[in-house]
């Protein structure tokens, strides 16, 4: 058996990408070169920041408060050296069969060690508000053969996204002790796409601030950059919100398992300090229903059966569109929520998907489903929604049937997030849309874990058997890679497609499962919307190079403590049977 | 808004299965009558085992040794009160929404206590024979309206089987104490099948003795009785086998990913005391590829390539079927392996799926992939191998390849394992053989979660996208609940199936997801195995009156470790959604 390190000194590093543990920097770099030279790392290296020295603290890595660039990265150190030092995994499952330990570096042979860091940053911040919008993410890195480490970037989260590619350098030897074997490395990299997300649904299940904690660190790791929380759905309320106390007070599944003032600072901090913007939905007129337990007249058909007729599932619940009642009540909801994330974002997502018109037949101010009535009641809507969002300095998302189904006009600073396939993204484009992509068809996370729904014995047995979900089957981290949300667009078009998010609506999903539900699939889409559906030569990314990397990644987020699925058995991650796992036709 | 307990309190028991926590005990007893009565325990409980006090610590539960009546009671009775002090939860997401404090019972109110649980056995165990075959598990379960438990079994495990179902009354109290709302509560319960088993694949996956001691602690909670661990395959031999020690020197993955006989002796003890008798597979003459490394002379097609032209996945290897040096290599195995099962099993498992005759034709002992050539000897290396296993006292298990597909002819001892569907279990019935279903259209866990091979850019992507596994979709619990493994045989075929398993091949599979894998969708196996398919009535279980259960239940598991998937989010677990989380058409 050939042992992988020689056999990656022999062969170009390019080529070798899809066996290469140490060439494995997930989402793959925009340039890369590496070495065959082994470097060790230690807790002894000198540390600037733009000149200074940079104190860090692996033991207190998240303690880091406020938005300078000088405690953002200094946080972000702190990280780096953690992860690499306490939090490194040994790689017996990349290396050959029953050959860690012959294939390591001696651990007993002369050591070379990482003795310096050097970063050096152009810009700088100052507050959160520089650490919004499109921001600057690209970096330098090189580590030398004698273990200087520079770093360039722009912005702090430039230096971030260099530190995490630094870390994924590194292995535990099995003997004790931390080493990299491909130095020397230089890496030039910046993403493809501005937006980078996750769909994180906190409404029909609860999540633990810690969950979405420990999401938002493996999404820095991935260096996506936007975190969607789906924050109230009319199954629950979680969100309190000061100004009206009984809308989380009656509408959260049970005391506690609400988000505080303080919780949604302290997630919006903890985010942006890790070079991700959250992006609060508060899903309107529709998915509102639990709301009519505290204001039932905002809401229309709450609870309506049978609710197929009136909701796309159980309970339904909307706004009301002709009631002064619901203006006034969306006027202190903004007026309470927005000035909280406003420092913090650039965006609110005001939802607006599938408004049900039987519903709003329901609802006595219009009492009809007659699309003409109707249409310039949802145009009314959201010209004065939107207008709450942007009074608070903030862009409004919403979903595209608002544009697409409803014929309604709206702003061109609106961005609109797609969940309806190609031909929808073709259309907004087309419209001049700023569009996200979450075309349920490869990124709905959700999918295909069978119905939640219970049916009955009779002939609702017959009819759903064998109980699939409606976007059965599961979307693999193969289909999520092979999307290109981009695909058939001129480039004026395309350039509109400003990014994608994976979405893990939560009908079946709570917190014990979040992480496998999640990783690596939403590492499929960091890499497509970091590196692009396409390599420096214009061809599709392949399966083929790109699973041994994400296998290492993978590892990687175990061993600090995200629970990964895994890609597949150890036999195909494997170096001597990198191709055995192969499908080539 | 009505509270669950007033409502359980006005309507009969039955009807109420569905939507009344305190009578979820899953799966769901043979006959179970309680009451509306509230009752507190605490660790001031007298204890007693046909008529001796009985010691019992909680703080070490898992420490007892040996296989006598009184240690196997002894140890579970410390589980079962962790579990109910130490493990309880609070069950906000069964009440109404936001009603747990006015729904639980008051704290400051004068307390009834458990004072007394009373075991009586009739049976004795004196050794770990006594705990395999087909055990009486039946038991008897009283919980009287001031405290007083009485458990009668004819076994030691029946004993198990009742404190589980007694363990599932209780709840933790949102301001501290463990409660139950039901009391009195009178259980007679059985198992309608003797064999309800999990296939754990240890081989493709390496997975750690701590978390196949998890597994087992769960399917005691799910009162499942058979561990079916598939030891080896052509991807790894993780077994050590001390008269072979090559055989893990060279086939597992890593150094210390072996399961070593001390291993293999706990792990066996380990189940035995919680009710689960492990059954060990060692696959032959397929599946076999890995020990080519150490005896390439027993092995043909090691590595063949295509291998889809050889085996059904990669790496393909099967035992030669011609070769005498195969003979002395089972022989030495078998005397090796089954000494140390046959104290604790009644079975060994011997494999026997897929074969591949084209694998067969790259054997040089045989040279020939013609049916009437090979049929002889797949014959006579099956009258070798099941003499192999009766001389070590133990009965044959073989899937069910070699009687239905190779024309083979085997002892009527022999039991056969099904996964290919009805068609075959009829077949194997009407042949008269003992048979355990894992149909995979129903039972396969490992389903629906995307291919595991990596795809070329080319043909491969067109003709494999989107890159669904070949089972796909995935089996929800739904459908695993609703497959009767009896339908359509007659009463004495239906005799003869003895029990089934659910199956979790680990292409892509390990043990940071296993939780999530195996649960539910295994408790779904269990209720279905335990209380059969109908209900007293001779009705068909339903979704409708499990779900509630399978929902709580699947709180006590994650509260006591194990991560198991959500049934659906809280907006239907609450009580007051009871109903409208159903589809009745």
């Amino acid at each position: 058996m050939m042992s992988l390190p020689s056999c990656g000194r022999i062969l170009s590093s390019l080529l070798l990408l899809s066996i290469t543990p140490a060439l494995a920097i997930w989402p793959v770099p925009e340039k890369i070169s590496s070495g065959d030279k082994t470097l060790w790392i230690g807790e002894d290296i000198h540390i600037t920041y733009n000149g200074q020295r940079l104190p860090w603290n692996i033991n207190s890595p998240a303690k880091c408060k406020g938005f300078s660039s000088a405690e953002i990265v200094k946080g972000a150190v702190s990280r780096t050296l953690k992860a690499i030092l306490e939090d490194a995994f040994v790689p017996w499952m990349l290396y050959d069969r029953l050959a860690l330990e012959e294939t390591e570096p001696s651990a007993s042979a002369e050591k070379t060690f990482i003795t310096s860091i050097t970063i050096a940053q152009n810009g700088t911040e100052k507050s959160s508000k520089s650490l919004i919008g499109d921001i600057d993410e690209s970096y330098k890195l090189s580590v030398s053969g004698v273990g200087e480490v520079k770093i360039h970037a722009v912005s702090s989260i430039g230096v971030l996204r260099a530190l995490e590619s630094f870390s994924q350098l590194f292995f535990q030897h099995s003997e004790g002790g931390v080493y990299t074997t491909m130095a020397p490395v230089d890496i030039t990299d910046k993403p493809q796409y501005e937006h980078r997300g996750i769909l994180f649904d906190v409404s029909r299940s609860y999540f633990s601030v810690e969950s979405i904690y420990r999401t938002i660190d493996a999404m820095a790791w991935n260096k996506l950059n936007r975190l969607h929380i789906h924050a109230t759905d009319s199954q629950s309320w979680p969100l309190e919100i000061p100004a009206m106390p009984e809308l989380s007070g009656k509408g959260s599944y049970a005391k506690g398992k609400t988000y505080t003032p303080e919780d949604v600072e302290s997630i919006q901090i903890y985010a942006l300090q890790r070079g991700v913007q959250v992006i609060f939905e508060i899903d309107t007129p529709g998915h509102f229903g639990v709301a009519a337990l505290s204001h039932p007249e905002v809401v229309a058909a709450w609870q309506a059966t049978p609710w197929q007729n009136y909701c796309a599932q159980p309970p339904c619940g909307q706004l009301k569109l002709n009631e002064s009642k619901v203006d006034k009540f969306l006027d202190t909801l903004m007026d309470d929520f927005l000035p909280r994330t406003n420092a913090y974002s650039s965006y609110h997502h005001i939802g607006g998907d599938e408004v049900n018109f039987n519903a709003i037949a329901l609802d006595e101010t219009v009492g009809t489903n007659d699309s003409t009535v109707i249409q310039p009641l949802l145009q009314d809507f959201i010209d004065k929604h939107h207008g709450r969002v942007r009074k608070h300095g903030l862009t409004p998302i919403v979903w595209e049937e608002f544009p697409l189904h409803y014929n309604v006009t709206m702003g061109k600073d609106v961005v609109v997030q797609s969940w309806l396939g190609d031909e929808a993204i073709r259309d907004l484009v087309s419209r001049g849309f700023k569009t996200i992509v979450s075309n349920y068809n490869f990124w709905y996370l959700d999918c295909g874990r069978g119905h939640w729904l219970n049916f009955d014995n009779g002939p609702a047995f017959q009819t759903f058997y064998p109980f699939n979900d409606w976007c059965s089957p599961a979307k693999g981290w193969r289909l999520i890679y092979s999307y290109d949300p981009r695909a058939g667009l001129t480039e004026e078009e395309a350039k509109l497609v400003i990014g994608g998010e994976v979405a893990a609506w939560s009908e079946s999903i709570d917190e014990t499962i979040i992480d496998s539900i999640l990783w690596p699939r939403s590492s499929a889409l960091a890499e497509l919307l970091w590196s692009g559906r396409t390599d420096a030569a214009g061809q599709n990314r392949s399966q083929i190079d790109a699973a041994p990397r994400l296998s290492e990644f993978r590892e990687r987020m175990v061993a600090r403590g995200v629970m990964s699925a895994p890609i597949y058995m150890p036999f195909c991650t494997q170096a001597m049977n990198a191709t055995a796992c192969e499908f080539v036709m």
